[in-house]
């Protein structure tokens, strides 16, 4: 009998595919051609039936689908721990700001950006949807290091240091739309990410929503992230910087839904602030919820109603949000973090559970990207993206369970591997398309001048 | 001039001492001779005036004392990841107590424990307060490894695999309070550890309070660690599980109050329902509470009042709990966790800033155990337990405040090296104490064991 002859298969002591759900597959293999999964079989049938180009065998390793962090400002990584433990405001008007005022530029995304793929890549994360400035540097940079991602438009109704306002964001938005429509590039899609209901007003979301209906993208934007955000609009309080800039009396996801633009297409960071009915309308229209429990909590924002929104139907992904605010881009902190949360929310130990966070951090991101039928599982016909997890250190013994070692007990330290679309970008845990040490001495080079700039900023206040 | 010999000098890019409570001491040398810190200076001055028989220079790294693990059941790491996401009394009765019955004895704990201190050493933790079975075979681990640790004799009003009931626990433990007295043993001594109110009557309280009065020793207890405890308590509502053995109809801390069981030699674990009153009992007794963050969420036991607590002035130190319910014995992960929590929980987020968040994990755990002027911090004669933490990774930069990267940043993946009272045991990551091909060959062995009983057990259900 003949042999198939494919470009890699992958021998591993365990593989969770995430579909079944609770599936733990106890020596068995991968079979990998041509960017995608051919085949998912027990070890001994695939030497029978396949011989790789490269083959590897995991002996001591988890293979998963790689995670999907469905929100975060990824270049923001320069600004990671620059200020920590502030009131939202303070934090935003005397750290964040004036540092991005003075230093964003598509240098400091190329090099924030690489630098952030890096980390993710370690981590096991193998797909991210970001929201930041820049999208062009973004891609080059994603082209460059083999990684996937949804690459957010920036949209406020504010100049930034990428454009003048709204017609500038979407004047650049449209070329990328066209370009990186779903099936167009192997890695990349675009989405428009217009920051929130008080940074942008109704207007501008009818006009990008239509865009992104047009090309098939997704809108990706920060929504009842507080309380204050909530209350405010609903009571037209516009000294408030949390106040929608619609005129509306309403919380802004009624005035999203008043608007039409609650649908499939919407990607709603956070949303600490649901009401039974409000969950309802997002279930209805099919629109997506990120739940970043890390940022939520080290902000105060609130405590998002995850097990009632799963509950309820709604499509619930992971996300780190920026390392400005987490400090990481962990996949595995946000996995944990998301199952304990939801039984202290719910008052239930038993709500979500080690499968169901695990579906959260791979299958629900990618269909909030409208990518469930690319990436997410391992399951033939998908795109190999693939991590390894060593299962044999001190932490990691004994092991009763793949599933729950992955969710409670693993850290992204515990990623050895990691393939996507079918290529390696870790092997034993050194990256195969970026210089590690030109990425600190960037990364320093970068430090130092923020660093200088600071310090000047603190002597003249 | 002559030089002063000692026998280690660390050099380090930073130095973390945790009094005062946020300093950072960049280029800085701490110096130990005779298990103890001896000068803490810049490492210029060190060279001029120390020579150590060894010297080490830490040039991307952050040293730390090492972390107190506040409270935790160590050698159930055994079990970990043996069952998840149930309903608390479904998970002891289904999984824990039978399979701890099975198992439980001198080889288990032998085993167990080893193990739990390679996990800690690993994981930067320097001390633990520990409440399980067998304290004389934890003892022995410890001389043999050389960690850190306050062995609880656990006590019940029920026989346990360790003896017949309280009369055999405190005739049991007399023998190590003697021996392991404050002050006697380099690096052991013990506590009285009654499981909690709900299966330890107020006669067996009262003998073992007097106990540890006697000899200096600590009383280490679960405490209001769920609303059921309180309210079946308060209710007297004897069918339930977790009403205390106590005919009087009080919450369990007030009526330790009523018995003159509040006092300074008082460690509380978890202590998630404390009213303002309650809170000011304790602050006023000098009663110890450790915050089990991890523990807290996963059974939903609810969420601990610490901004609140430590506003009025209690002493709060962090533990992990045991590995099967956290499901890991890193306390870099609670520190991160007990940072983030009290911010949602107090609705501020300047709640717990990192110089408390690491306090803490440091030198409120020694306080707790009464070890506040030997360990906890790095200080001029207090014992060497120091850690390293590697700052040059990927993930570690870029790094403009080491606090706030040891308590965000950080994980327990990046700590290199580890000293116990002047003794290194880690080194690059390597145990230096403790035989790790063994520890994980023993570890398989037993998890081997287990399995087959719990299939056994599945297959008669």
């Amino acid at each position: 009998m003949t042999k198939q002859i494919v470009d890699l298969v992958l021998y591993a002591a365990y593989v969770v595919p995430v579909v079944p759900d609770d599936a733990v597959l106890e020596d068995y293999a991968v079979v990998i051609h041509d960017s995608r999964i051919v085949a998912l079989l027990p070890a001994a049938e695939a030497q029978q039936d396949f011989v790789g180009a490269e083959e590897k065998r995991l002996e001591r390793h988890i293979l998963l689908p790689g995670l999907v962090n469905l929100h975060t400002h990824a270049p923001m990584t320069l600004l990671r721990g620059l200020s920590d433990d502030k009131a939202l405001h303070d934090w935003l008007a005397e750290d964040m700001w004036p540092t991005e005022k003075q230093f964003v530029s598509p240098e400091f995304i190329e090099k924030g950006m690489t630098h952030a793929v890096a980390e993710m890549i370690r981590g096991g994360t193998t797909c991210f949807n970001n929201m930041y400035f820049f999208p062009d540097v973004i891609c080059t940079v994603l082209e460059r290091t083999g990684m996937r991602g949804a690459v957010g438009q920036g949209i406020t109704d504010m100049a930034t240091p990428y454009g003048t306002g709204p017609d500038d964001f979407l004047a650049k938005a449209e070329p990328n739309l066209k370009k990186y429509a779903p099936g167009y590039h192997d890695l990349i899609t675009v989405t428009m990410a217009p920051h929130s209901p008080y940074t942008v007003g109704d207007d501008t979301f009818l006009r990008l929503d239509a865009l992104a209906k047009k090309y098939d993208a997704r809108v990706h934007t920060h929504l009842h992230e507080t309380e204050a955000e909530c209350r405010d609009s609903e009571m037209q309080n516009r000294s408030s910087m949390c106040c929608h800039k619609s005129d509306q009396k309403l919380r802004p996801l009624a005035n999203f839904k008043r608007l039409g633009l609650l649908s499939e297409r919407l990607v709603c960071a956070h949303m600490t602030q649901l009401t039974d009915e409000e969950i309802d309308d997002v279930a209805r229209a099919g629109a997506h919820v990120v739940h970043c429990p890390t940022s939520n909590l080290k902000l105060a924002s609130g405590i998002a109603r995850v097990t009632e929104m799963l509950r309820r139907g709604v499509n619930v992904g992971l996300g780190t949000d920026g390392a400005a605010s987490n400090n990481s881009l962990d996949m595995f902190a946000e996995m944990k973090l998301a199952a304990l949360l939801a039984k202290a929310e719910s008052r239930q130990s038993t709500s979500v559970p080690v499968a169901q966070a695990l579906q959260m951090a791979t299958l629900n991101g990618a269909r909030a990207l409208g990518l469930e039928h690319e990436i997410g599982s391992i399951e033939p016909g998908k795109r190999a993206d693939i991590i390894a997890v060593e299962c044999n250190s001190i932490e990691m013994l004994p092991m009763y369970n793949a599933v729950s070692h992955v969710v409670y007990t693993a850290s992204r330290n515990h990623v050895s591997d990691v393939w996507i679309n079918g290529k390696q970008l870790l092997c034993n845990r050194e990256l195969m398309t970026i210089n590690e040490i030109q990425v600190k001495n960037d990364v320093h080079e970068w430090a130092e001048r923020i660093r200088i700039f600071r310090d000047n900023q603190h002597r003249k206040n």
